[in-house]
């Protein structure tokens, strides 16, 4: 067992953070991320990688960053409530992507480490990665819920990572969650540092791979101006979830931190049509009814205790 | 002095809600509103008009609600705490104009009143109006104020509805007002249920004049795309402010009321480029630089006790 250390994931967020801007380049084609470099008095360090009207990306975010503060805020952990105000260290990544072509779903991972000194060293990792789709393709959510459950290392995890997923990413007021998915953990330090840290590396590789799978099966394919119009009003779902609703966002807005980089995940393009629903979610309903929690997309919710 | 009726206030909402929604199609020229009316089993009634992809307009909503309820929710008052949870019935009128062209500003009004049964039955009106122009016109500005102050009847009334407004429609995560404000009154109800309704009244109508007029003065102007662009930047503060900051869509989220009616106030197509600010605002600086508080655009705070 090795010591516990926020500075091996540090390097591997930053390595992670360069391979996934990379492919994402790789992937469009023609788009280049804008690379800044932000550092505090304090220590801490934000790099935001931002790119915007590529030929397959309308606008992706990939950012990093590393901070150094005197009180951990109490939005930060919700098992620990005696560490708010402690001193602590943070590192992050986090990774927002909004295609041009409806075929392509937007997708977000997050990964986080808090290191906070309070009468011993505890620290806790959170993150996770959900896909949220535009134009349904059973074979592509299957493909990335069996890849999340094979970074889960169990479906007893799984069973948990992902129902704590659809718990988080949900619209109250459309009844909806935000997308298909994937899974989500917070305060997350069982079995140790190793262990733990393992278990986000897996989790930061299967996001690249799934996601660039998807993309290479999606991104040839043509799109109607009514699927774009569809998109463009279903990313208005995804600003009403990042704006009212999400924790990580709120915090971001009213912690003072670099509002562009707090709000580089809103979509670049939105519509918020009266009644769209009325108009044209009859023609999208078989994505619409998966919009749901619950939904056992590898069918072993059943038996997941047995086989775990 | 006339009993107090909450009656006489729908009936004035109503009437208010035909000729707004007459004017914004005259305006308009082409777009007509969607009439639909929604009644609740216990008398309620909800009515809202909403025009889309106008001439002039490319969204607007005028609605008119009267409510009956159970329990008052806390969001209601703030200066009357012991009131939450008392029955009570409500109506309210609330319009929001989204125009296509960049140098006609969008505006806001909302009007309503509360009546609780209490130990004794408690009423307060609440309400105002507010501008949020995309291009400086000043004048335009100043005559909106100047009208504002002509609704409040005095200097003293006028300097602190405006400043309300300015404390209320801002966004601190961009140190900015979302527009030039107005006028902004909550918990309402001194000298008396006549003398409100009056006030009311005054303000309902003051709002129709005096947006019709900076209507009329730029609506014949063009545009050019980089306007357009920042417009429909500017909007996606807008919604910023709507769904992370507004009480009252923050309630109407929450309440389980008809989601389309509650966010039928956010605009319809929206940018949210990434540092947009760094690209275009500088040539935008005349307008940002109005939207903060305290701006007194009539030369008279400092001496309004006086002239009160």
């Amino acid at each position: 067992m090795t010591e516990v250390s926020i500075e091996v994931v540090k390097k591997f967020f930053i390595d992670l953070q360069d391979r996934i801007v990379g492919t994402i380049e790789e992937l469009d084609g023609g788009g280049k991320f804008l690379k800044e470099s932000f550092d505090s008095p304090n220590g801490g360090v934000a790099q935001p990688r931002v790119l915007t009207n590529g030929d397959l990306f309308e606008k992706a975010a990939v950012q990093f960053s590393y901070s150094v503060g005197d009180r951990l805020p109490s939005a930060a952990t919700e098992r620990y409530p005696n560490l708010a105000n402690c001193p602590f260290r943070a590192t992050a990544i986090s990774v927002i992507v909004h295609p041009r072509n409806p075929n392509v779903p937007t997708t977000h991972l997050n990964l986080r480490m808090f290191l906070v000194e309070a009468q011993e060293l505890v620290w806790f990792f959170g993150g996770g990665f959900d896909l949220t789709p535009y134009i349904l393709f059973e074979e592509d959510i299957s493909f990335w819920h069996e890849q999340a459950r094979a970074a889960c290392g169990s479906d007893a995890r799984y069973v948990e990572l992902k129902e704590n997923c659809d718990q988080y990413f949900y619209l109250p007021h459309r009844d909806e969650t935000r997308g298909v998915g994937g899974i989500f953990f917070d305060d997350f330090n069982t079995n140790g540092f190793d262990d733990c840290f393992k278990f986000v590396k897996i989790v930061g590789e299967t996001f690249l791979h799934a996601y660039t799978t998807i993309v290479h099966r999606r991104a040839h394919l043509s799109w109607t101006s009514e699927e774009e119009e569809w998109m463009l009003m279903r990313r208005g779902r995804y600003a009403e979830f990042n704006l009212a609703i999400d924790r990580g966002t709120k915090y971001g807005m009213q912690s003072g931190r670099r509002i562009e980089s707090v709000l580089a995940s809103l979509p670049p393009r939105v519509l918020w049509p009266y009644q769209h629903d009325l108009l044209v979610s009859a023609k999208f309903a078989n994505l619409t009814s998966k919009l749901q929690r619950g939904i056992d997309w590898l069918g072993i919710v059943d038996n997941s205790v047995d086989k775990s």
